[in-house]
């Protein structure tokens, strides 16, 4: 597993200043003028199912925050935990040097950095702004570019884990930006996951993130054919699925989320779908690859196919549903 | 792992005639009037690629066998290593009552039970007949169907592993047929592969195959699709397959069969994809998975399409390339 | 539209003779020793949906029918209207030398044949076989083959149009056989169809039907596709289905039986989708289609995907709805 | 065939002015301050494979042009001929008030218009712009909101047809925009079309032409699979392309554009596939359509898989080929 700085919840003493004044010097060279001090407030912009926990957890290491939220609501808690909320992303941009946001699309990324008024309005030089929500690649690589005109600096993170994770701190994340300020997110993002990785250049954070969803989708639904193939075919589930699992048809799906109900325990396929992974969710990330597959064009057949079997199924009562429902809604059976 | 029976290459002594006749007694009661004697010549029908390492597992391990394959040049080395060669099937099962059979397709299969000189019109009653061909299931129930008027015993024990694992005795076999009859293949079986696994009854030994090898199909695609994607959004493949394969994308195919050159050694995609599981073969797996979800009613979306990938690429040039070609398949660049 | 031979409902009369006879006498140097008189009984086996209509239609024409089917409920009508029912296919052949079937699959036509009371226990020398179901080509051409031993003639004439087509004689039948026939099954299929079309050698019937309803299949499909996603673009549907029906998106699909509510009357897209042609049966002839392809090794990408779509309407309500009703199926909205 | 306004290439008399003040009278309402003299000169922005023949026609109507293109070659021959060639889009939008823009992609389009020395920094209140280009959707409403600030009116009216349409003033353009404006818009596109068709509010004409480009992508495969599977199974190519339109699977592809070489005179398959409608425009088109429906939440399950066969024909040396090529794509034998 990728190193990083798992950061304890316990109070900093003296070594701990120590060897974060170590660290601060280790990557002064490439940083800005940024503030040395690690524990100087950090802004979170975007406070909802997952940004909430992941902000909390950046609380329990220490961290003071300034938080906006378009949802007034949404920073209550917050608030009411003496931590400071501000009225537009320029403002938290004012006074936080390094930013952490959280978005659920495209649109809503660009306007909280260019908008009226967005970070980019006020950012100080040598900022630090990572962006965790999962967006377009070719998007963050522009949103990059405004943020490097302004002397400050941009790296995608996208996180995979989902909301038990985000509330564990055991999130990964999948970071692209300049190599030199990997340590610096690091040093945040170590806070909320179990897993930082560093991806490459803007955008392939992004990218890395995409890829593994519509991998996990294809598989997903490849299982689920397979285990409903064998089962009309007159296997036990619990045996085919062990025997792909000992054989070259073993995949995550199947050996640890395997979507058929009695298989496994703590999944859920063993919970009537509820929880996990959202097929919504799962459609989003799927539109995503597919955009960057056209635009890039590369070929996905199966890629393709799986985004537009999960399309069909959030129209079809299966949205809230976590994404290996694909089981039962392709082994309903005829009913009248 | 599933226990298997795996005979060593020695001499039996006393030790080894206590345990034969003990593993005999606890069968009885199950098993017709076979011979108890295990070293007692063993029918092998269809020396091809796989065939022949597999009937030289046998002979290392003190099996006199009767060979027969319609293709007589395939019996010489046989013959010369002083093995009995007969001229039909008919009088293989005249010979020997427990015969495996390794045929290329259902239309070979059925022609060596039930053609003119096929196995049942010799056959002796309480034979065990195993056929390890990758057949259509309800070919495999039909043929278990003639076997038992007859009063013998059939059994579906296709394998998994290709030619290396065939020669080196490392061979997966995926057993259908009746449970107390299992022991007694296993025992055979295990001289070939070091993985004999019981899946129910006749038939299910075939759907446990194909099953695992459409998934499988999907599953490389996906890897493939997903590297080629990552790899035009600017991830370096190497990183990339390590974000896979801690991440939920996690397969076989990425993991220990990566299709991208230059990500693994000692894989045919480091080896301009030869040697392997030929697409050819995959293909033909697929075909058999496709007529098994056509006639159960089975939606295989995915798999259906990974069919006519494997299909496409036979027709280009690719039927004699490991099946991870298909990243070359896919990624050739526009020439013109 | 090609030439048939429409036998008028009126007596035959001195003239319907002379050219009766005039025709038996071009085809007799192929014909066998089959009876000129074209007025004798004429077997009909399956009396189902489609076949009962049929047969109706060539009582119409004069011809006295013998009866079977194995539900003997179907062949009440029929016995009261004076018609000869016997108990078994053997005796149609024995008392008939020109014989229709019309039965749901392969296995059914197999066993009306080849059965214990089969066909082909009493058919006659130079009797004229035709096969009006839709089943595998090869089945077809392996029918054939065993009635040709007999010293008989087979044809596979399966049909096109649906029940009300059945009924008003409208039907098409796509005929396969030696060429030498064609005008004394079109004598007869000409009392049931408008269209008569000679195909080739016996299975291209078959083919000929299969080919054209994956080719309608993937042309409802697109249909539904490009107009629903013109919807959500803005378009007015009617004028959408004008537009392609005066562009290169022309077909069948969208000019004669356009599955979107509204835009034409007299469909079973204004009548919520009630009648027409059956889900179920496009379902079963993309599944023949998908076996003869993977068969012949064809790549058919879409026409793969088709038959998985209308497979999995099959299990999801939409069985006895009519195939274009894949535009509600494609179109349901969230609903919740 | 809707309604076109057909100006002969005469020079216009005096009645042609009475029906020109007419037209303009009747728009006025709607119609800004628009020169009301019809051969006013005309902007034409794009001057590559359809722009040259499209401007050319414009120019046999006797409109004067302005002329811009980023590549000077292309505007030679214009300026030898008399016409003006300017160095901008906004000069272009200086001198002329109606202007028309035909270029390859959205991002072109984005920059004609908005870009640093676009049409909008010096468009005149009034001004009727007509986008030919084939853009998604949505760059058109974006675009014609920017226009609409500056007080002008935009269209979008992209193409069908191909380049042999364009040389002979028989392409259909199909418009999106404010209705009253469509008039106006027909007096142009009339000279270059015979078809000019409203289909609605901007983007729709857009939208028209992506489905129907859709459709018939789907459509041209479907029907090479048919007719691919048919030859197999042993069909003669012409007599079943004769059956299928005549029957249900009746389209544009099969009975005017058939892609099996020997069916059908005057059509890229019988030219080696050279002239026509490219692949890499069809992929291009269906990249689009792609965009559409994934914005949207539109599934489209054949669609989807159509642009991803296209676009791996891009990559396989088909290109530059007739998109009816697909038949030689799909149908390439095994070589070795």
């Amino acid at each position: 597993m990728a190193a990083s700085l798992r950061l304890p919840g316990a109070r900093p003493g003296l070594r701990y200043w120590s060897y974060r004044q170590r660290l601060a010097a280790a990557s002064l060279a490439a940083v800005c003028s940024r503030s040395m001090a690690s524990k100087t407030p950090v802004g979170f912009i975007g406070l909802g199912n997952m940004g909430n926990p992941m902000a909390k957890n950046l609380m329990k290491h220490g961290y003071p925050l300034i938080i906006y939220d378009v949802f007034p609501d949404a920073c209550k808690e917050f608030q009411e935990a003496g931590e400071q909320v501000v009225s537009s992303p320029a403002d938290v941009a004012e006074k936080a040097d390094r930013i952490i946001t959280m978005l659920p699309t495209s649109i809503n990324a660009v306007e909280a950095y260019s908008g009226t008024n967005g970070i980019l309005k006020k950012v100080k030089k040598g900022s630090l702004l990572i962006d965790s929500s999962t967006i377009d690649p070719s998007v963050s690589k522009e949103l990059a570019k405004e943020v490097e005109k302004m002397g400050a600096v941009f790296m995608d993170a996208p996180v995979s884990g989902g909301v038990g994770a985000a509330g564990s701190g055991n999130l990964t994340f999948m970071v692209g930006g300049v190599e030199e300020e990997f340590a610096a997110a690091q040093e945040l993002l170590g806070c909320m996951g179990s897993n930082v990785v560093y991806c490459g250049a803007v955008g392939t954070g992004q990218a890395a993130k995409i890829c593994n969803n519509m991998l996990l989708a294809i598989s997903m639904i490849g299982t689920t054919e397979a285990m409903n193939l064998g089962i009309r075919l007159g296997l036990d589930p619990k045996l085919l699925a062990k025997i792909l699992n000992m054989s070259s048809g073993r995949c995550w799906s199947s050996d640890t989320y395997n979507p058929v109900p009695g298989v496994m325990d703590g999944v859920p396929s063993a919970n009537n779908y509820q929880g996990g992974f959202g097929t919504t969710l799962m459609a989003k990330d799927l539109g995503l690859a597919q955009d960057s597959a056209t635009s890039t064009k590369s070929p996905i057949l199966l890629g393709s196919l799986a985004h537009q079997i999960y399309r069909m199924m959030c129209a079809k009562g299966y949205s809230k549903k976590d994404f290996s429902s694909v089981f039962q809604f392709l082994r309903e059976e005829e009913n009248f």
